[in-house]
């Protein structure tokens, strides 16, 4: 695969398996929503404060995220780490109408955040390849790139 | 939900993502078939030796096993151990027809190995509910019953 084919997998995948490390030191894997990506490496992804996997990450910030397409047998699994922001801004910016059901007190409200997860490096796999994304790849890929909501596309 | 339900829920996925830790201790997450299973908390899987997440298990076995159904938003996550099986008894019992495709060598081919993932306790999630399997509600779920490959119901 190459690195666009690579990309567009992410771009059209909407969700992730987001990969952390619990309390005990155990992995844990949770599904999210993830539409906001900067090219390969950077992701956004709006969830609870109050949830596992955000607590973990605020303790740890070792992660991954995966992202595949099951009926194309293509995925990749970016290895990085996480970045709790909890600040108006990016709350504002990820913020979707509707999220009240979610979260009751809007924009503001303290149960909600905004995962930030940055990749290191990466390995995809698909029916007739397997490879790996260096740091360097992922750099060269990713400059001049900006956050976008690939929902709206 | 109820242990049945989720039970259920992993009897249809037919697949798995699976989490353990690399050689960094840095999550990492891969999706694999895992249609054999024994009650809720037992399950194998058959994958290659060479593959970075069976060579991770080998040297920790702290893992996860995530099932999802994303039509109907369930999903469960087990927190456990992996252990590696090479006897010729365990790939016997898994080897399918056509498995020469990926493993050549047949049955014995050294690149051919049975993961089998045992939960300690669980955290499942659906659109209305969120709650905890302890270990002791595991252990007394599946006392006397036995491994199943449920792609063959």
């Amino acid at each position: 695969m190459t690195l666009n084919e690579i990309n567009n997998l992410v771009k059209e995948s909407g969700v992730a398996s987001i990969g952390f490390l619990d309390k005990d030191g155990n992995p844990g894997i949770r599904r999210v929503f993830c539409t906001w990506h900067k090219g390969l490496g950077g992701h956004f992804i709006s969830t609870n404060t109050s949830s596992m996997h955000t607590q973990a990450l605020l303790k740890n910030n070792k992660a991954c995220l995966y992202f595949d397409n099951c009926q194309a047998f293509r995925c990749v699994c970016f290895t990085g780490t996480a970045t709790v922001h909890f600040d108006h801004e990016h709350k504002a910016m990820l913020w979707n109408e509707g999220d009240e059901q979610y979260y009751p007190n809007g924009v503001d409200d303290e149960d909600y955040c905004i995962i930030e997860f940055q990749a290191d490096h990466g390995r995809y796999y698909s029916y007739d390849d397997i490879g790996d994304i260096s740091t360097d790849e992922l750099a060269e890929y990713d400059r001049e790139t900006e956050f976008v909501n690939y929902a709206e596309k």
